[in-house]
C-alpha cells in the first residue's frame, strides 16, 4: 500500500494537458514524493535582486511535476490527494511583479524580498517555525507550508496555462492544504494524471500580491482512486485550523473567473456535500451553510479564476464520522 | 467613564439617516446597553411557520436601536465600538426568503426553522454554549452572539436603507464582531449618531442564505471617540478566533457593490493601517497582506453591498501593542 515511489525535479511540464505521458505510473494508495523547484522554475535564487525580476521569463513560471498516472482511476472518480508531507527549503522569495496582484495598477513597480527560512526554535508553535518579516520591527509570520497547485489533467484536449486554477485543481494556491490536509479532485481522463508543484513556505488566503513565500520544496502525497463522491466536481479539502489549533474544517470550493459565480459554487457544492453525506434536505444544508460555513477567498490574483471556498467546521458533526 | 446608559426597545428607526434626533446623549467613554428585537422587528416570534413569512412587511425589517450622540465626535473622527456583552434570547429563527440570498434563484420556496437557543452544559466552550440545528442527525452549532448591524450616520442628507452595510457600518452582519472584538468606524457627522441592532446568535462568513440565526438580543458597548485614527474610512475591527481559541487579529473591511473592487479595497485599508501604525513601506506593507494576511467574506447577501475582511493575526507582531 505505501511503498514509496518519487517524481524528480528535472519530471516537471509547463501546461495542463491530458496528451502528457505520465513521469510514472502508481498503484491507487501509493505514497508518491515530489522534488520541486519553486514557481519560478529556479529563474529566482537566494542571491537575486531586483533587477532579477525585469528579465523573468513568463512562459517558464509555475511548471508542476508529474504527471502520475494512478491505476484504476478513470472519469468521474474522485482522487483522494492526502498530504503526508512538505518541506520548504531555507530560503525563499516574494515579489511584486508589475501587473500581476489584486492592486497591480497600484503597484506598477517591480519589488522583490528574499527570505531566510532556516528554522528557528523561537516561537515555533507547529513544527515548521517562523521567517523574520522584519526583525527590527518586530514582524514574524508562523510558516506552514503547502504546494499552490496541486491538480489532475483536464479532459478537454490541449495545452491549458498552469496559471490560473481550474475545476480540475491547478494553481488553487489554497493556503489550507498543508500537512495532514486532505484534498479531492474530480478526475476526467484516465489514470487522473496528478501534477503538483509551486511550494509556498507561507500564504495568506487571496495571495493578493501575486506571490507567496515561494520556496522549492519536496512533498509527499498519497493518492488514492475513489469511486463514492460523484458529487465532487470541483477541488474539496479538509483541513486543521489555519492558526494552529487541532479544529478540523470541510471545504468545498467554487472556481471561476466571475468572483460571484465562484462564491456561489462553493456554496452550491457545500450543499451537495451536505444532502450527499448527511441526509439533509437542500432547505436545510443552505441554511447550515448560512449559520456555520465561512466564506474564505483563497485566490484571487491567478488570472482569469478566482478560488472562493466555504468552510464548515468539522465539530458541528457530533458522534460523525467526515473523514472521508 | 463608565456609568451605564440604556436605549430601549422602543428607540428604533428604519433608515441611516443624520437628521433623526438622538435618543440619549452620552460622553466619549460611556458604555451603553440596547434591549433590541430581531431584525423582523417582531414580526416573527417563536411560535411562527413557514406562512408567517408570506406576510412579512419588508419596509418594518432591520430596525436599529439608537442613534447615541458621543460627546466630542466630529466628521474625521474615529468612533471605537468595544463589544462588551452581548446576550441572545432563548429562541431564534432562519428563513429562506424568496429572492433574497446568494442563491436566490435556485431556492424559490420559503422556509422557516425555530431554534430553541436555551443553554446547555453540553460542550459549551466559551460560555455561549450550542443549539441544535439537528438533533437526530448529530448536528450541533457553536452559538457566538453578536450585532448584524452597527453603524454611524452617513454625512450624506436623506434617509438610507439599513439593508445594505456602508462605509460607515451599518449591516455589516460580520460575525466576528461578537463579546470583546472591538469595531472602528469612521465618523461623518457631529456626535457620531451610532445605533445597533440585528441580533445573531451564531452566522458563518458570507450569510449565505440571507439570514443568519436572527434573534432578539441585549447588548453593551463602549463608545469612544478616537482623534489619531484617519487612515479608518470603513469598519475595520479586531477580533478573537471565531473558533473558541485565543488567537486575536486585526481586520479592515471594503465595502462596495462589486465585490472585486470591495476585496481590493480591504486589502488596500490593511496596506494604509500598516504604513500608518507599522511605519512599513507601502511595497512591503502588500508583500505582508500577501503572506499573512486572510481574505474573508463577512457578508455577501445585503444587496446591493459586499463586505469583505482582510484578517491579520495579531501575533506577527512580536512585541508590539495593537490594542489600539
Amino acid at each position: 500500500m505505501s511503498s514509496i515511489h518519487s517524481v524528480k525535479r528535472s519530471q516537471s511540464h509547463l501546461a495542463w494537458d491530458n496528451s502528457i505521458p505520465p513521469a510514472i505510473r502508481v498503484p491507487s494508495g501509493s505514497a508518491v514524493s515530489f522534488d520541486c523547484l519553486d514557481a519560478s522554475n529556479s529563474q529566482i535564487t537566494a542571491t537575486s535582486t531586483r533587477t532579477s525580476l525585469a528579465s523573468l521569463v513568463f512562459a517558464q513560471l509555475d511548471q508542476v511535476n508529474g504527471p502520475v498516472f494512478v491505476e484504476g482511476a478513470n472519469p468521474g472518480d474522485t482522487l483522494r490527494v492526502d498530504v503526508l508531507d512538505v518541506q520548504a527549503a531555507d530560503w525563499g522569495w516574494t515579489a511584486l511583479i508589475p501587473g500581476f496582484g489584486l492592486l497591480a495598477d497600484e503597484f506598477p513597480e517591480p519589488a522583490l524580498k528574499i527570505w531566510s527560512l532556516e528554522r528557528s526554535s523561537e516561537g515555533a508553535d507547529d513544527g515548521y517555525g517562523h521567517a523574520w518579516f522584519d526583525k527590527e520591527k518586530g514582524i514574524r509570520i508562523p510558516l506552514r507550508p503547502f504546494a499552490g497547485e496541486m491538480g489532475v489533467a483536464p479532459g478537454k484536449p490541449g495545452a491549458h496555462s498552469t496559471i490560473p486554477p481550474y475545476a480540475t485543481g491547478g494553481n488553487v494556491d489554497t493556503r489550507h492544504l498543508s500537512k495532514d490536509a486532505t484534498l479531492y479532485l474530480p478526475v476526467e481522463v484516465e489514470g487522473a494524471l496528478f501534477s503538483i508543484g509551486d511550494g509556498h513556505a507561507a500564504q495568506g488566503d487571496g495571495e493578493v500580491c501575486g506571490t507567496a513565500i515561494e520556496t522549492p520544496m519536496n512533498v509527499t502525497v498519497r493518492l488514492t482512486v475513489l469511486k463514492d463522491k460523484p458529487y465532487v466536481k470541483t477541488p474539496h479539502f479538509t483541513t486543521h485550523s489555519p492558526h494552529g489549533h487541532d479544529e478540523e474544517f470541510y471545504c468545498t470550493t467554487g472556481v471561476d473567473s466571475d468572483i460571484r459565480e465562484a462564491t456561489r459554487a462553493a456554496v452550491r457544492h457545500m450543499i451537495a456535500f451536505l444532502v450527499a453525506e448527511h441526509a439533509l434536505s437542500r432547505d436545510e444544508a443552505y441554511m447550515l451553510c448560512s449559520v456555520a460555513g465561512d466564506l474564505r477567498m483563497h485566490e484571487v490574483v491567478d488570472m482569469p479564476n478566482y478560488v472562493i471556498g466555504m468552510m464548515l467546521p468539522k465539530s458541528i458533526f457530533v458522534n460523525t464520522d467526515e473523514s472521508g
